[in-house]
């Protein structure tokens, strides 16, 4: 089932750039740019309803489903900003940092697998690996999650409210709630999108440049479709979309910024051939994401263009051609829903976490 | 200046008392028993306005003023529960823990002073302290923190929209954003105000009962006024309402809980009659904030009511009483303003927070 379909598409730049004046017709530039869908498909067994949302929101923000009950699903994927950290990598429960950069998690419902190694092919899924990992939540097991989500009144009334069964506060069923909630994290309407959707003074004329080199050097054949992370909506789910990176090893840039040192996939699979493969990001709200790269490496986003030009295109990208990009790029930064702060449910006059001892220093 | 003003006022709890005919008439009951107004007087150099409430917000919730870019305002006075962090003491950059419990934000501006040991008079100045805190944002200085706000071209435009002067990305001016968003965070309307304002069925039975011991057993004497922390709109502004806690040392709850270690004000002032002198906090939404005092040693909120009896009153009060009282504490939760997220300003395409590189371990 494809998870997401398709609110417009306008088939080839050429069109665009008809009108524009700016750009020549060409079979390089009969590509399909799509536009952002505003919505997404959930999954048969998961359908989005107003009250899951509500829940998935809650937990979404509820540090108390950390070790120390400090770090949130938003501590990290922060959806006040791009749905990142801005960090080279996370900081979880007691400073501990991980090993990878961060995803947005705006628009991840169009994303064909999660995690940078693709180890969940739903949000679902997904959802359940930061409680337990290590260096991000921190619990102990998914049951002491819910042992503590359990102890709110709040939440059990909202789980019974949301789910059928007789003991309806399960880890799948609270995933299943953050899901719904992720799958309205949703940006359309960037000038992108308006652009092909008609509108051309939607983009600048540099910005225009930067669409044609970004098909032309090959930067679609993998940043496709309209979350640019490749052409997920034809593809059956679960199936990830996933690129070796980097592709040609012998570039400086791999020495510098340590970009082969991951194996991607492979840890994941062991299989030689899912060495250095990673998922497709998304390049929507790119601007919003520094650091990039699985490891968080390169600070700013024309450095990271130029590097994508020579580790995987084997291309020198002119400082124009670079600017042009990055131009077009800020162009898909879309629409962020207005979103209600949520109300956490508390257990009145009781103590949820059992927090360290106070120690010395300055504060409160 | 008094910094509230009060909305209505019950005076003696005899009229309530007649009312549901629960309570005798008597002089210990002829008690001033206050509503939390709706709003606060802002200080005559800081008049609240919808742009820098805006812009507070903002800053209030942007984990970039921390060393780490995880440690936010927010992360520890956290809005969506009830304004604290739920841990005995908070937990800052780099995982590091704090000597004290986290005071809630809710209803701050009504605090006649900031801080346990009242080392701030305002929350203009209370709002400069953790930000350089070492287990809090960790940051080397204002200058360093302002350095990064000014390469965010959004929070430019703000600080220039809402302050005077050619360079108002100041640290003053970021203080005073905060503090009049601060200053917004207010929780009317609990069952409590609409008793005390005529409605005689907005308590129970027993919280009416623990309403009058609460009074008659001398908690008052302390948690007095519409915040019950003091009669602070009588007060000089700047003069704050401290009591010395524990009081009757000789209790066996002072070596249990460790009330003694902390010498409170006495660390600012190093007067000897200032030692183990500490601010009133107010009692309203309580039963939100476990674990309790000052070093977040106590996990319920029963529990902290017969300590309270026998370290500050020399009483041992009843299981009875104390869960009267606790039911009238319940009553203080007011009604929680709805929030809108704000969307935090970024530097378009850059790093803003140079974080450590990442490290091993599993997530993302």
């Amino acid at each position: 089932m494809a998870r997401a379909f398709r609110k417009n598409v306008v088939h080839g730049l050429m069109v665009a750039g008809a009108a524009t004046g700016l750009l020549a017709a060409g079979p390089a530039l009969a590509y399909d740019w799509q536009s952002l869908p505003e919505s997404v498909e959930a999954p048969q067994d998961n359908p989005t309803t107003e009250a899951k949302v509500e829940l998935g929101k809650k937990l979404y923000f509820d540090p108390r489903l950390s070790e120390t009950g400090t770090v949130s699903c938003n501590t990290c994927h922060n959806i006040r900003e791009g749905g990142d950290d801005g960090r080279p990598s996370s900081m979880g429960v007691h400073g501990r940092v991980g090993p990878r950069n961060a995803p947005t998690v705006w628009n991840s419902a169009f994303m064909s697998t999660q995690f940078w190694d693709g180890r969940a092919d739903s949000l679902e899924e997904q959802a359940k690996g930061p409680l337990l990992a290590h260096p991000e939540m921190g619990m102990p097991s998914h049951d002491k999650v819910m042992e503590r989500v359990k102890e709110v009144p709040g939440y059990r009334q909202a789980f019974n409210k949301v789910f059928d069964g007789e003991n309806p506060v399960t880890i799948d069923n609270a995933v299943k709630a953050i899901a719904a909630f992720e799958r309205t994290l949703i940006t359309p309407n960037s000038p992108y999108d308006h652009y092909v959707e008609g509108k051309k003074d939607a983009l600048t004329e540099q910005q225009v440049r930067g669409m044609k080199t970004f098909n032309q050097v090959g930067c679609t054949s993998c940043h496709s479709g309209a979350a640019f992370n490749g052409p997920q909506p034809s593809m059956p789910s679960g199936q990830g979309f996933f690129r070796k990176f980097p592709t040609f090893m012998d570039s400086k840039y791999v020495e510098k910024y340590n970009l082969a040192e991951d194996p991607g996939r492979y840890k994941v699979t062991k299989k030689e051939g899912d060495k250095h493969m990673f998922k497709v990001p998304t390049l929507r709200n790119v601007e919003l994401t520094a650091p990039y790269f699985h490891n968080g490496a390169v600070e700013s986003l024309s450095e990271a263009v130029r590097v994508m030009g020579k580790v995987q295109l084997n291309r020198d990208l002119s400082d124009k051609q670079v600017a042009d990009i990055v131009a077009f790029l800020k162009s898909l930064t879309g629409e962020f829903p207005e979103i209600t702060m949520p109300r956490l449910p508390s257990k009145p006059g009781e103590t949820l976490v059992d927090g360290a001892a106070p120690a010395g220093g300055g504060g409160h």
